[in-house]
């Protein structure tokens, strides 16, 4: 009974919902789906039907399976209202959601496992036209994360770090894994000032501190 | 004042939220954004300003621009919540995200004209390694949504045509669009008979009807 999390220290979909269950202090089981290249477990029968689309990660609650971390962290939020993923203002909310979408819909697809694969194994890329590919999706995202943060600021009724002000909401949620994965890479930040205001912010906070994945038990010991 | 919504008749994030307006019977104003390769209107400096992912569509609320397909569904739903978007179940409303999601971040972005350009343009990719790009994320895609169903089927607490019975839900919503894309192109839906029967009832009600590319101002006249 409870909660279990499928999913992976170095998932950044994953990542998004440890941190809401730990910003809510929710207890929950984690299971690794390991989809490091060696294994791929993601492609297995027993994840397929636990999640047909074979993305990480999914929610088990009382044995229902639950895919798709917005719609997963939106339940969580139902479920348990405080602290809320969302800002109290209603537009507020609504922008917060849109940069939660966009990295999930608009920037993160483009740099998954899944497609890089693709990219190297069937249309054969070499290792520079496939950073090139990821360079200039990452390049649109970040540009315009910075504006949307920027237009978040001019709105906001509360200054502060995080996108909304003084708490994380969804959109720092959703923010962190993205532009971890591109410090990791080397990719150039500095243009991107608020951006990185916002991965500061979050890397301070107990919660995000408590979902990076270097404090899952699936991280690899030295 | 009121309501704008910056939009394509072919774009399918843009009848998503056409397809909520129309159900909730909310009057707008239709802007035509013109992003066919001729025009590419979004990568404008005005539509820059608008929306900075440039991706379709922004509404724009008494002057407030609000970006991010799912965000502004969510919002009208706040704004005005009959009739509703999603099941009175609470996890039936996870799992109606769960599927909407599934189109939104990690079906459609692979079939975004921004990228099917960028396989043709950056990639050097013939037409027919650009097809089998499409078709074989669409496989797997339709896959994932066909097994979602059947999910929703198992567990909703209301038969009928829509994925969680008589009334369309936001996965409704977002799974017509993309599958008319399909249908389009001429890929083979045979295997997918869940997906076919909730797209037939789609395009037999009123709103999605209304919010059919050739019933909207800019399609193009023959």
């Amino acid at each position: 009974m409870g909660f279990k999390l499928h999913n992976f220290y170095m998932n950044s979909a994953g990542r998004r919902v440890r941190t809401v269950l730990h910003l809510k202090n929710i207890p929950f089981d984690y299971v690794s789906v390991d989809i490091s290249p060696a294994s791929e477990a993601q492609l297995g029968d027993a994840y397929g039907k636990i999640n047909p689309m074979r993305l990480i990660p999914t929610l088990e609650h009382d044995g229902v399976l639950l895919t798709e971390s917005l719609a997963i962290c939106d339940y969580l939020e139902e479920l348990y209202p405080t602290p809320s993923l969302y800002p109290a203002d209603r537009m507020e909310r609504a922008h917060a959601k849109a940069i939660a979408m966009t990295v999930a819909a608009a920037i993160h697809p483009l740099h998954n496992t899944r497609v890089m694969k693709y990219l190297g194994q069937s249309l054969h890329l070499d290792q520079k036209a496939s950073a090139e590919w990821y360079v200039h999706w990452a390049d649109k995202g970040l540009h315009a994360l910075e504006a949307l943060i920027e237009r978040a600021e001019q709105s906001r009724q509360e200054d502060g770090s995080f996108v909304f002000g003084k708490v994380p909401s969804i959109a720092d949620i959703f923010i962190l894994p993205q532009i971890e994965n591109y410090k990791k890479l080397g990719l150039n930040l500095e243009p991107y000032a608020r951006v990185c205001r916002v991965v500061d912010a979050c890397n301070i906070h107990p919660a995000f501190i408590k979902a990076a994945p270097e404090n899952q038990p699936d991280f690899p010991s030295p």
